[in-house]
């Protein structure tokens, strides 16, 4: 069998595993207040190139976004995203379930567009009934988005000046972020982020680690006793050291671009291979994700014999799948699969 | 100034009026438990043609529907509306303010279809991922609906099976029912809505009350502690004798129905002398609210002389209003506002 | 039948109801933005002498009370108040129910000391481990308090003090306000709660008005939006002009003191007279509710003559009851009451 | 330094360490829906004597609180527990910020009595008011509880016979259930508690995972939806994998007992030596948990040299102090802090 399914089946890197496990024989104080865990941080704040922000490690993406929407977020506002977004589908209501309203916004490829933004924001406030409406307060993004594509520095630039015309914050999903760092097409560095953000999560589950994304404030003023808040969400981890110790790993020796880069390059030769067969690609992906367009016969063919989502519904005469790399996908892998399609 | 801007502007109809005032005469036992009350509640009962249903008093809206669907729905369930429906649009986020998300539909003329929820239900079981999304726990509807147009019983009974097949339940907010049920296109009768509905409001403040809205429930066994949680939302009010006594009024020697006959006549004779006029429709409403398309020239002759709103942006050269007439529109208006157009 | 049961039985002060009859003869544009609004606002602002203070009026008092902590707390912190207080015991969790935890505290005879508070905060931040606690961030208190009694100036500015040592919100639900004004006791005036609150009301609902409280915030800006979370909390009233219409009555010709001192001087009548009779009085209150201990053959013989509620338990010999007066108490029927005893 | 702070601050029991590191060599299928997990379900029902109840894996014990209350308790519903119950507590509101009252009762040395409980509802509902107060509808306990107490079997089935009576769920949180489990003063079983709980979980956090929580639902059919809650309540990890190895190696060749048996060993000698040397212990705890009272002058003598807490504030002249004992707590380490008390 082949593993195509997502990023997330494997356990973690070996160099994130054996820290972890290495943290794990010595007696920690908890909830991240260790020396091991304040190291990460420190690390995390270096690549950002942040002299004050704060890091906060969580468990998993839906807490992660949960958590800093409602720190950002008061009772009478509302969240702007992509309609395809994670929050918007795929997180059960995590964020109406604390109250706010999450509003979908058309975005092409998943990116959401400032104009789009902009013309949302500006028709908003000429309606005379806004009071009566839920007050746009925050974007979120994700870089990379759900389809895979990326924001450039650009995009990111202009989204910014929209929010802050309008008052609204601007925060990133970064599930995937190691990703996108690594992606020969991206312009988008942890330096933007953390100059162009309000605040950003950046991603370890599906980037190499067991578990974890460590979410930076680069003005931790903004969100007042976020620890608690943390703690309210149920996203504290009582080891936190072992947050801690995958996240240094993941920061020591550039393992966190290393293992983005060799997903990129995976992705990369499947791609070429794809268009070399005359295959069609649903979305002209940048990252980790690609999205072709297989006849019915050969997706029944795969079936069996290698592990992939069908991407949405399937089709009269072809259907669209997803092929995911990930820091475990093995050159010989991608040949086979290659081989086989 | 004549005034077309809604219906809600004018205090209450006199006989609603001196109905509230000689209660308030007398001392009541508190929230709703007074005999006054408990009448209110027979011939509600009686009028939909219920032996054993609960009618609950509230004061408004969208306090209203907040209670009815936290009462229905839970934590990880969401509710299915037209895109334009008032929950979505014009609550500030109540629904969501109580943990429920509120999923927005294409629906032409406001009107959502059975086939539309089908085809999204049918769509959601379908994606295999459909457990990390929210789940579809109730069919939020208005009769008429916020562009003044109206479900056929055969709509009704339609969007009723499909709740049936997929487990939702169906809710109608009738802000302006009285409206509805006075049309001579509509062919929905309070029974009928006691028959499909799982909960429906009976609008007072829009349909000649000062305030107040009934909440009839068929099946009272679905909404446990309901009493409880009208006081949790805020939405019971002390001296519930005030809105016994309105709704008594209202269902005494038809006022209900006759307020709604008023209206619609009124609007009826306004459409014809638009249509005589040569005016475009924007809507094709059956009710009380009428939304025609006007040259700006006309637009900016009225303004001065007449209260309407101005439905959604002005355009370049012609723009839609809404003119709406109610239970204390007077004939003479009407007239007047037709030599002006 | 002689009504003691409670102080919202009857409709609305004279002066109250036929303003708001008035009121309603005319249209008026909707939620509170009408000139009569306007008007009842200024008089509120000028009897508190505030300048620049913004006045809200809602129906309720659990609305208002709701609305006005979601406003000032987030979700990490919580509210501090007597174990009597409202918000803890009658309100069927409202306040928890937008997520913030209600902390009940000793208090004799339902007064909340600055004392107590300032323990509780002092032993809180002595705890190592109070980041994982919820972080108090509101002091609510009643004047007059759930027993009658009352806060003297003395006892504010000493809760005051600690509030703002602490960083916590002063906040004075002031449903039977009128009452506590027109104490002989009182040296709490309204200038005096615009100087010391962050947030209070004024109470309608139990002092002449059909319904409604008018919330005063001295400093607006602590309270962004606050319009849309009023709407939000299902507390926008359409016809807002009805709340404006009854609180400028009640704040003309001195009307809100002139209810308050009729019921103080029926209280103290029935008082002077229990007292004389050589009942027991259950609470020190110094207001509109009393709260003798009558032997049970007493409170028998009454319960089929007077209204009055049993506070608590029944005892086995004797009983605690409560007897209110209000603005609609007549003179003669608390001599009645008295040759009753 | 000598390490007697707490349970959860060392990584994992080596066999439960091995494990997980196995089981990361392999892709998995996401959120528990893989065999390992599928194996670890159903050796926990095995264990609790169940045949058809489910199994549940969440990461921590806020998490699992917050989840399995929002699942079967209401918005207009509450949550009776000790008042010094971890969610009354230690869990930064988490509970109320599903919207869920809880309210604390007097509980001697941490053991909420049936006879308190009892109560407290019979009070309840003697109380005509009591549809605007929260209904109480979950008895939460925690076995052992804060206080390392322990409930018996006898108190147990009182509990759920007021439960039932009153129509209330029984929880139990077991977030250091191997500590009660292996105490020899202990009468409760699995079995008994899957017979008496209508919720419980099994804690892996403090008793040698690296974290985990396995809360068991013997009806399942009272909890619908219960994994999309999960997700909404951010508590699905992705690799749920993880979790399922570290539970499958806990129920293999009884480990979790294990684990608990040695920490009792070492508690037990702790103790021992404690009473020997005429300490007094401020709760007479019966699991890893040992509560003595120390001379200010033994504990600032210790500070240097021990890891412990503090319990609440220091007092004038002795303290009472928290030793924790655990899987990790080598005989060696005991035996020097006897030779240092």
């Amino acid at each position: 069998m082949l593993y195509f399914y997502t990023d997330y089946m494997a356990g973690a890197h070996p160099e994130v595993a054996s820290a972890m496990a290495k943290a794990g024989l010595e007696p920690h104080v908890g909830y991240g207040l260790d020396p091991v865990t304040e190291n990460a941080r420190k690390l995390i704040l270096k690549a950002c190139g942040l002299e004050k922000g704060a890091v906060h490690f969580l468990v998993g993406g839906t807490q992660a976004n949960a958590t800093v929407i409602d720190a950002l977020v008061r009772h009478t506002e509302g969240v702007l995203c992509a309609a395809s977004g994670h929050i918007n589908v795929h997180e059960s209501g995590a964020i109406e379930a604390s109250g706010h309203k999450v509003i979908g916004l058309d975005a092409a490829e998943g990116r959401l567009s400032a104009a789009t933004v902009e013309r949302y924001l500006k028709d908003f406030y000429a309606d005379e009934t806004w009071e009566h409406m839920v007050i746009p307060r925050l974007v979120y993004i994700s870089q990379p988005t759900e389809l895979g594509t990326l924001y450039s520095r650009d995009e990111l630039k202009a989204l910014r000046e929209v929010c802050r015309c309008y008052g609204l914050y601007l925060y990133v999903d970064g599930a995937r972020l190691g990703y996108a760092l690594a992606a020969p097409d991206n312009d988008v560095t942890l330096y933007d982020l953390a100059a162009l953000c309000d605040a950003f999560y950046i991603g370890g589950t599906k980037v190499g680690a067991y578990f974890g994304e460590a979410v930076v404030l680069p003005e931790p003023a903004l969100c007042p006793h976020f620890f608690s808040l943390v703690k309210q969400h149920g996203a504290l981890l009582a080891k936190g050291f072992l947050l801690g110790a995958q996240f240094e790993a993941l920061f020591t020796d550039r393992l966190y671009l290393r293992i983005g880069e060799h997903a990129i390059a995976m992705a990369a030769r499947l791609r070429q291979a794809l268009e070399a067969r005359g295959y069609r690609l649903a979305v002209n992906s940048q990252t980790n994700q690609l999205f072709p367009v297989l006849p019915n016969a050969v997706l029944d063919r795969l079936t069996p014999l290698v592990g992939f989502e069908v991407w949405g519904v399937r089709g009269e005469s072809e259907t669209t799948v997803r092929f995911v790399t990930s820091w475990s996908t093995a050159e010989e892998d991608v040949e086979k699969l290659i081989a086989l399609l």
